[in-house]
């Protein structure tokens, strides 16, 4: 298949690689003024993968006129943005794929809606979420994925023909589960961080438990399948956050109740402002949520916001 | 109350220390010949707590006859012989406390059944599981964990005499998804060492939303809640299981699959051969189990059983 891999950020080039090595015809695009794409076209490497000849570099987005998927993975507060850049191309019957996790803060809605709101209703829009570092791909540690789409034939043309000995696909049945269980894993990581960061990472058991139960409730009063939540694009994406000195948001989590200093951003800090909003409006009770947002917005203590967890009445557990 | 435990390992001692220092009064017993309660006597701690001279020391089961609760952590198949060595007392009325994980090899009970089957009917059986590690409470941090009990009535009254700032904890619903989930946990943590043990523990994220997925599985089909599997007794302590460098059976997992030597067998060992005899009754389908199973009984290669599981058909995920 033509494909077009949108978004030259670690995640995406491992990706356009995958594709390109699995046998696509692949272009990876980046904007003109992105270093890292300066810096692939010279050197043909992030450090992680090696990009063959094969592989089509680009700054310009008439790739996707030609391809039968368009793979995006960029920030998600940018979807939007993209979504209207490529609205001159008139794209039809193509399948988008959404490599990439969050919830649009000022909307609340979740990035396939954002997709499919910008583009014709030909148009197919997936999700690709689940565990795996590009690290370990590239050293050739497979790993389970799912894909998700509304559209029963893209699912099936994308899990057939992305599917690999090194990426098992599962056929995701519940969209609205898989993209909010995949935004909401970084909030989760960032409350794993600060755990860490308090030096109580023991109660990273307990919030394995309770924030999968969380999230759960969100997504059935959202209309998805609470089970999503202990899937593949959320409790099995742990591993790689709550748990991985690496990760970007349990790293950020950390460094903000230390008082460290961070260089950005964690994509989670956005995340938990779009799910408490979110959660709003179906009346989900969010406390992990909640507690995150007191800390990293409200500037509260975070050692009395896990003791308020704490001291919350008795309950059952389910 | 008035309460006995029975064992004195590191949680059972654990235990006492815990009933003793929130106000109860708290006899530990161990057997003469048991090196353990020898140190304990002698030095009053076993390298992890202090035992104040409040709590009782004893050789003698006789402390069972004015006790309340009685609370038992020992190996899980040395279950039923307690439970025996404790007929000539003629029970009535207690409450029992299993503080161990397990299912009897040879009968496929859980826990909770073989204590009931071995005393009186008036006696309530209770089972308090879930995650924490004596080193960090006994630091003072604090951890949730779980009581459950066919007897609303001695699930209330232990939770309401068993909590405090230390330990929060949650009512149970569902004594057979509580038990299976418990003992299921160390079967996960053999199959993680074996993934560490392999060079692949990126692969724990999917192992863990696939190993909960078949526990829920098997739970269902017993007749419990399959969300137990996703709560504090089983996907709450794989933090414990899975990540921690001290767990047992996740270092078991990991010598088998290096051929190091290793000192004793996991408890997890003996609780998958039970398990997939267990599942076989109900028809239920435990693909990692088997594979950990054919590992470490057939002498089959970890690495082509976990190609094995990747390679089984592709699916939908729930």
């Amino acid at each position: 298949m033509k494909i077009t891999v949108i978004g030259c950020g670690r995640w995406g080039t491992f990706i356009a690689w995958y594709l390109d090595k699995i046998g696509h015809s692949v272009s990876l695009y980046g904007r003109k003024s992105s270093a890292h794409m300066q810096k692939l076209i010279e050197t043909r490497t992030n450090g992680l993968v090696e990009l063959p000849e094969t592989l089509h570099l680009t700054n310009s987005l008439d790739a996707v006129k030609d391809s039968d998927v368009i793979v995006i993975s960029v920030n998600s507060q940018g979807l939007r943005g993209l979504m209207r850049e490529l609205q001159p191309f008139e794209l039809k019957n193509k399948i988008f794929v959404l490599c990439m996790k969050g919830v649009e803060i000022e909307t609340g809605m979740r990035l396939s809606q954002v997709c499919a709101a910008e583009c014709d209703n030909s148009n197919a829009v997936a999700v690709w979420v689940g565990p795996g570092h590009v690290q370990e791909f590239a050293a050739g540690v497979p790993n389970c994925m799912v894909i998700d789409s509304d559209s029963e034939d893209a699912k099936k043309t994308l899990v057939e023909s992305f599917g690999s000995d090194l990426i098992r696909f599962y056929y995701g049945q519940d969209l609205i589960g898989n993209e909010i269980g995949a935004a909401a894993k970084n909030v989760v990581g960032i409350a794993a961080g600060m755990l860490d960061g308090l030096g109580l990472s023991t109660l990273k058991g307990a919030l394995m438990a309770r924030g999968t139960r969380e999230i759960a409730r969100l997504i059935d009063a959202l209309g998805g399948n609470e089970l999503s939540a202990y899937g593949l694009c959320h409790l099995g994406d742990y591993e790689a956050t709550l748990f991985s000195p690496y990760s970007h948001n349990r790293m950020f989590g950390e460094k903000f109740v230390k008082n460290e200093l961070y260089t950005d951003l964690a994509e989670g800090y956005y995340a938990v402002d779009a799910l408490l909003r979110l959660g709003k409006t179906v009346s989900a009770d969010l406390p992990i949520c909640r507690a995150v947002y007191n800390v990293l917005y409200k500037g509260e203590n975070a050692h009395d916001e896990v003791n308020a967890l704490f001291t919350r009445s008795i309950k059952n557990e389910f």
